[in-house]
């Protein structure tokens, strides 16, 4: 049964809509943007069902997807009274203070009703640092994943921590959890945000360990579940809607006839280092990204441009007409994810958009949009639709929720009640930005011949290239530049890879700690805001401010 | 007279060569880059007396040049009494003697009857290794050319070094102003910076009165005089040194027949807003524009691109290599202005590049390049070389003064002693900025029902487009964004205009006094900086933080 057909079920049995709370997506807000039935006639989903043995050619993992979905029923009916019931006599917690509690110091999970202080536990976990994902959220999803938590003696265990009562308004039903099972398995080393939706930043340190992210440690951003599709029959389907409508459907192996597109893009998330911009000032809608949220690849394919020179598409009047992405991604009403860019951004040139089928010499992995995604170099990585379906050329920009209601850039003043998203600039193009890696925020260094040596990342939007990095071991009295610059060899003005930096900061015999500030400069002289406080906006994009940390000195 | 034979004649009168030898602009390096005497045949120094008539079509003047010529003399003859004097107790000596002191050991000038040992003063010079021309000579033919040494600052300063007195047989009257008798005549609402060479601010109110500013409005930044040249037999040369060496010379109805190129582009001095710099942080070498140095116009031509692919330039293996643009304005030492630009910038069709003949549907002004300039849109203004004489595609940047030892990037902890021009980045691309026109900084505005209306231009390089500018009247706490914008129709990527925009700012009933900040964001969401501290450098470029007024409030 595919994704699609599992979660339509769902919604009929259920006869309400999933709560996606952990997603920005509203169901009244899809519907306003013409989402229905209707639309769907369109872009035609002849989804067919993934193959076992391509499935198991792209993914890691043990548990055949059909086994565990049985195993989980089964398990659910059988053991789900013993634990998590609401026990008068404890107190009640909101998700809001639980999740506060996602740490080795103080370390707290939900269980339906039940809030647990397992703290203790940690070090005893059979299953290692994994359950490290877990802190502050609910454990039904990951045990759901890790179905082999479902017996009476870890119920048991469980209550056995039981410290209180989740607030009725956050207990949210994970029991429909058929929707996720065939979600592929993910490398241990990713740092998880949310769970289902999978979103996972790629270790700080790690980030910096390679100039091109291996796929397996490229972040992940999800909105849903993770499509089942098959490179041999998937399709992609142009329509051009400009005057006529005009159709033309490619496999992959008719892509394959363009010219070889290539780039070296870092994808970033528009909401990468938000958890700063939400400390600093004051809080702000999305996941709390830490610098994780962005990555580096090399992706191959085919140029976009090519591919819409060959349907057609009127390269001179330009003006006021989109390219809506369309990917097999579905949410829990069935609507597909989707995002638009400017006809005149697909059809430049400079822009090196391609439609993607290998990442860093690779198929593309099921999290980055196997068989076929898009790369919009120097965007925000949500234009970088995954699992593309259609592509369509429309005097309109994309309809969709997470276009018309997200990714969008607002001044520090606008509330939620104020900002007006219709007339808000989308964000199609990144600002420069940079963060210090390794060391991060609290380590302990080490001082060698009166230096201490650190790493980062540098990166800009819109083809431009990083020129400088520079570091104040003071805040701001003082900058020292950064010696080692890696970055790729493509000119200003269609540069899209990012730019790892070595950097020596002295310091004094005797200094016991060292505050550090990052600022990089890009190839149109651009710089960074000194601080969060007026770029601040309601759903934390744009977070670009100087990166800041403090670290412990050893002589 | 042309101002090379003037500079010839001065030259000879004194007998002896003057002694290039440590400047960056070896006369060696200027044979081998095909600037010498030689190379002059080519070019032809067959300047013609640009035609009255033609000069009053298309300068609005008010100020007859002998008439303003005169009124320098006369400041200048003010001031020089300073310096240059005898001083009975001090020693004389022979111009021979003086003419050994040349080097970085041991630097001597003249100037009138005054010896000055400068040495320590070397590396201190805002022009930098210019100074070094003048080694064991008088540098009265130097300042005629620099204008801006001419103030009791200056006089003052070099009085600080004197050592001796020139003996009066070798004292030479350099009070020659010939080269500066063509100059033409300006608006006089220009705000002037330096006269000679002629440096002056578009007034900001008028900044904003028009789109496109009038020719005779748009501000004016000169190295040297301006050059006389004549339409009719005005050549520029391509030379294309790549393994051998080609070069083809263009009349400008040979450049004619290419497309029409055409672009509608701000041009902004690098230095612009460098006063603020200067005021707010420390002092900074250069002209101390305020926000009047960046004026907008329509310039047409043909497109740089479509002739370099003409004359063979390969448009693949462009990595390395530079376009040099040679103007025919010459220095004190008959040196050509010569910039360039990295070829991949002159070869990509987003940069818009035009060899302009016009400026807002007229012929170029004298002062604007007559009758051939090249427009580098979204780069400093710098590098659009006016009165172009030579084009030169070579894997070398330009080995002017002006591209080695000007208009490069240093942070804010660099000094004229720790700077490595060689090793800086030439500015090729110019963040995004804004300034508040109307009012200006100590007005009195009227309240209309509530409101104070004000008005600027936001601008961003690298064919950004701005999005937003936001005002805040409360030193950061609130912003409201402003609510018109005008600029051009270019899509971002290719968008080199600037945009005039308004905001309303309710002010309070009894307010006195109102603190606005300006800030824009463009189409990659850069925004300014909030402060010049951390953007600080030597030469007082890249002035780009918020612009802060304070008016008076009339109720």
């Amino acid at each position: 049964m595919s994704l699609k057909n599992i979660l339509l079920r769902t919604i009929n049995q259920k006869n309400k809509f999933i709560n996606l709370s952990a997603s920005a997506v509203k169901v009244s807000n899809q519907e306003q943007y013409g989402h229905g039935g209707q639309q769907k006639k369109n872009y035609g989903y002849n989804r067919r069902t993934m193959a076992t043995a391509l499935f198991s050619s792209v993914v890691v993992g043990t548990m055949a997807s059909a086994e565990k979905s049985d195993k989980n029923k089964n398990k659910n009916e059988d053991k789900t009274v013993e634990a998590g019931t609401i026990r008068p006599d404890l107190p009640t917690f909101r998700a809001e203070e639980v999740s506060k509690h996602d740490n080795e110091k103080s370390f707290w999970v939900t269980y339906k009703n039940g809030v647990y202080d397992v703290t203790a536990f940690l070090p005893s976990h059979p299953g290692g640092d994994q359950i490290l994902n877990a802190g502050g959220l609910s454990i039904e999803p990951f045990w759901n994943v890790y179905g082999m938590h479902k017996t009476e003696e870890v119920y048991a265990l469980l209550e056995s921590y039981r410290i209180g009562n989740l607030h009725e308004d956050d207990v949210v039903d994970h029991s429909d959890e058929e929707m996720w099972v065939k979600e592929p398995s993910r490398d241990r080393r990713l740092v998880v945000k949310t769970a289902r939706p999978f979103n996972a930043e790629t270790p700080a340190k790690l980030q910096v360990a390679y100039f091109d992210t291996p796929n397996e440690l490229f972040y992940v951003r999800q909105h849903m579940p993770v499509p089942e599709l098959d490179q041999s029959s998937h399709r992609v389907k142009v329509i051009v809607k400009d005057g006529g409508v005009t159709s033309k459907e490619f496999s992959l192996q008719d892509l394959s006839r363009f010219p070889k597109g290539t780039v070296r893009a870092a994808l970033m998330c528009a909401g990468n280092r938000r958890s700063e911009m939400n400390e600093q000032v004051k809080p702000v809608k999305g996941i709390s990204w830490q610098g994780g949220a962005i990555s580096s690849a090399v992706w191959e394919g085919v140029y976009l441009r090519d591919v819409l020179v060959h349907c057609g598409v009127d390269t001179h009047n330009t003006a006021g007409k989109h390219v809506i992405f369309t990917g097999a991604d579905i949410d829990a009403t069935g609507q597909n994810f989707s995002t638009s860019i400017p006809l005149d951004q697909a059809l430049n040139p400079n822009s090196r958009i391609v439609l993607a089928t290998s990442m860093n010499g690779r198929p593309l992995p099921p999290d980055h949009g196997y068989p076929l995604r898009v790369v919009v170099p120097g965007a925000p990585a949500v234009r970088s639709v995954k699992w593309l379906e259609s592509i369509t050329v429309s005097h309109e920009e994309s309809p969709s929720h997470w276009h018309q209601k997200d990714y969008r850039s607002f001044n520090a003043s606008k509330t939620w009640e104020t900002a007006d998203f219709a007339s808000a600039p989308p964000i199609y193009s990144l600002p420069v930005t940079s963060a210090i890696c390794d060391p991060v925020n609290g380590d302990t260094v080490t001082v060698k011949n009166g230096i201490v040596e650190i790493r980062g990342y540098a990166y800009s939007g819109g083809g431009a290239k990083i020129l400088r990095v520079d570091i104040s071991p003071d805040c701001g009295n003082t900058w020292i530049q950064a010696e080692e610059m890696q970055s790729d060899d493509a000119p200003p003005q269609q540069h899209y890879g990012w730019t790892l930096w070595t950097a020596r900061i002295p310091v004094k015999r005797g200094q016991k700690e060292l505050k550090l500030w990052a600022k990089a400069t890009d190839s149109n002289f651009n710089t960074q805001p000194e601080t969060f406080h007026d770029i601040w906006n309601i759903r934390g994009v744009l977070s670009n401010a100087y990166h800041k940390i403090k670290v412990q000195i050893k002589h």
